[in-house]
């Protein structure tokens, strides 16, 4: 039957499938999975559909489930559902699991504490190997089902090393362990914010790292395959801010994704009416020359995506921390010139189009307005995410309508402008 | 000194110290390092970077910074050098490094031929627990210096299996390892492209795979640091393209980077004079009202950005493998609904601003061209995409330029076509 069928398949496969499904025969799935639902595909499933899934369920069910889950999935489960849900999910949890999840629940969302997995392996400096491996033998239970590194701990409970399991494998068993650990050990605050830790495990190639507290003690551990995901999170988030969409899921309703949008929006109607504001000051010359609102949507346009092109390159620099201050002079430097050379080419072009389609003098005016623009596309398109980036905000949320205000003004400013003077 | 001060970093912070510096420190402080220099920096730094670097060494330096590393970040620094350099690298290599290097080199780029490393732990199914300690113990030489599975092999050396280390670990010495492989085990084939293999780990949250050739002989192993470093490269990749940008490096030289922009300038360049060309017709209509040239650049804007918010969703979710076949019908829907709500909204609101600024009759024109081309935005925004992967083409690359191009059209088709007609 379809229950067996369902079973046999990977939870991440099983979570796909519901999210594949619409909106009724998701629910039906989803009865007939209910009985003995496994947790793990819980945390599996998009955030945005966990919070209509988890619905269907009674709090003790979703206990159950939840309870199977490592702690940081637990975790993840149930920071997103309701106050009055949460509670009721908790009260049924065992106790032991629900003191771990809420002393993760009291760390920031989107830091390490939230995100680490209680269950470690930490043995102290003095055992030897041999020592160790009994104590995982011995010990199953109690151990977190897969593990990549032995913690190495000194009495206070505070992180001296690190033991990678194919190191610790290839020794006899007489060797000590505080002779393997590793020269120097990335140790995670548990205050420090996720990006940060994806960018360690990034820059250092890590696969486990340990949490510590304020005290240096360790409480848990963040595994790479955690990692992967906020990676994929910050990306998304970028991609997303970028696109000028705060969510970039697919599974939210028209209302939710209508709504979410409109600030953006509303935004961009500002910056449009602003350009407006600049065409109207030239109504007398447009009057004039009709030519003028026939081509300047080209100069803005050009403008905004070569600015684009560079605040793109900008903030990803800055995510990824390869711009930092000592060499952002020479990255504005550089962008600029490229402004300058790009707008040279494509002023000669559009010029020639210009003076043909019209007349020679507008094909000057627009290369002109051309080569302005797009040097301050590349200013700007560096600039703003570099100043952003200073003040604390996201430069990948924010930039690109600042970028496009600058462009869309310039743009016509300098066509328009440049007419007036030379046309009239 | 300078050396020893630079000794003391993990390779990964002098590559980051290298790109960090200017082009004359960055030359001198690599002549400092070049006698016995660190292969693993080559591997950690950034690529267009490392080709300017390569070239201050000689080949035989080169091969024996190049011998040091796994084959995997050896084919890596390899695939990157001109022909010349190249041969003479591998000339200089040691002779079983070389078939290695050569083996990888002739799988294509960006499949997980190309990305996988040689060295790997593989039994027989036959074999114990203690056994295989035993052997992890004895070859330490022949052993990769980090692993995280030990694969199972049937005497054709096909897999049949993975055992985690963590798991290897619990169990008793006589316990047999073909009791200890898990369910079903995700194999690679080398000729997947590395998208795909990035997908693969991301689904099944895996921290090692094996890849097997098309007899499915087990042939190297990919581990998840490098699938962290796909999935950034993945997913710069796509910012890039939605940004109008092939290579989001600042690394590469100011006519390198004009260069590569141009292409997209130059197919924006053209899609801005398409709208030109669709405000030329109705040239004579603002001739008699110049207002409309103050206005209309604000529905084809509107349009534009909204348009984006869509696209930027559905590229994203085609990436991911969330939209798919099954859902696209749901999702275009909702898009068009949304571009219609949201179409309404700013039509309001757009529509009240102009009739004040300027007279009634042009806020419903502005009005009902806001609300057709967010329609527009919405149902393109989603389309164009979907159609795009379905004929096999990147939807990231070439998606946005359609779609400017459509609502640029329709925006100032709407506008001065509702214009003309209900105003003069
Ligand atoms: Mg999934
Ligand atoms: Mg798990
Ligand atoms: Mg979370
Ligand atoms: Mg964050
Ligand atoms: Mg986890
Ligand atoms: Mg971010
Ligand atoms: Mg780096
Ligand atoms: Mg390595
Ligand atoms: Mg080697
Ligand atoms: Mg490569
Ligand atoms: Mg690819
Ligand atoms: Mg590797
Ligand atoms: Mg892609």
């Amino acid at each position: 039957d379809l229950r067996a069928e369902v079973d046999k398949l990977h939870p991440a496969d099983i979570a796909d499938l519901i999210e594949q499904l619409g909106h009724d025969d998701r629910e039906a799935l989803v009865g007939v999975l209910r009985p003995d639902f496994d947790g793990e595909v819980l945390s599996y499933l998009n955030p945005d559909l966990r919070e209509e899934i988890v619905e269907l369920f009674e709090p003790k069910e979703l206990a159950a489930a939840v309870a199977e889950l490592d702690t940081d999935d637990a975790v993840d489960v149930i920071e997103g559902l309701d106050e009055d849900t949460r509670r009721e999910v908790l009260e049924n949890l065992p106790a032991a699991d629900r003191a771990l999840v809420q002393e993760n629940l009291t760390y920031d969302e989107d830091t390490a504490g939230r995100l680490m997995q209680r269950d470690l392996v930490a043995v102290p400096q003095f055992w030897t190997v041999g020592k160790t491996i009994d104590y995982v033998r011995a010990a199953t239970d109690e151990l977190p089902e897969d593990f990549y590194d032995i913690f190495v701990v000194d009495p206070m409970h505070r992180v001296v090393g690190a033991v990678p399991l194919s190191r610790l494998l290839r020794q006899k068993r007489s060797v000590r362990i505080a002779d393997l650990v590793t020269e120097e050990v990335d140790t995670i605050p548990a205050t420090m914010d996720q990006e940060e830790v994806a960018n360690l495990f990034r820059q250092y190639a890590l696969v486990s790292a340990p949490v510590v507290d304020a005290g240096g003690r360790l409480i848990g551990v963040i595994t790479v395959d955690d990692v992967v995901h906020i990676i994929d999170e910050e990306a998304e988030d970028d991609i997303g801010k970028l696109g000028g969409v705060g969510d970039t899921s697919i599974y939210r309703s028209v209302l939710e994704t209508s709504r979410s949008r409109i600030s953006w929006l509303g935004l961009n109607l500002f910056t449009a009416f602003a350009a407006a504001g600049v065409i109207s000051l030239f109504e007398a010359t447009i009057e004039q020359i009709v030519a003028l609102a026939v081509l300047m949507p080209i100069t803005a346009s050009m403008g905004g995506n070569a600015g684009t092109q560079t605040l793109t390159v900008a903030v990803r620099a800055l995510a990824t921390r390869e711009l930092s201050s000592s060499n952002a002079p020479r990255v504005v430097g550089k962008e600029v010139l490229v402004g300058l050379l790009n707008g040279a080419v494509f002023a000669t072009l559009v010029g020639a189009i210009a003076a043909t389609w019209f007349e020679p003098m507008i094909g000057l005016v627009i290369g002109c307005a051309m080569v302005i623009n797009l040097f301050v596309a590349g200013l700007c398109g560096v600039l703003i995410p570099i100043g952003l980036d200073r003040l604390g905000v996201d430069p990948a949320v924010a930039s690109s309508v600042f970028l496009t205000t600058m462009t869309d003004v310039i743009g016509f400013l300098s066509f328009l402008g440049l007419a007036s003077l030379l046309l009239l």
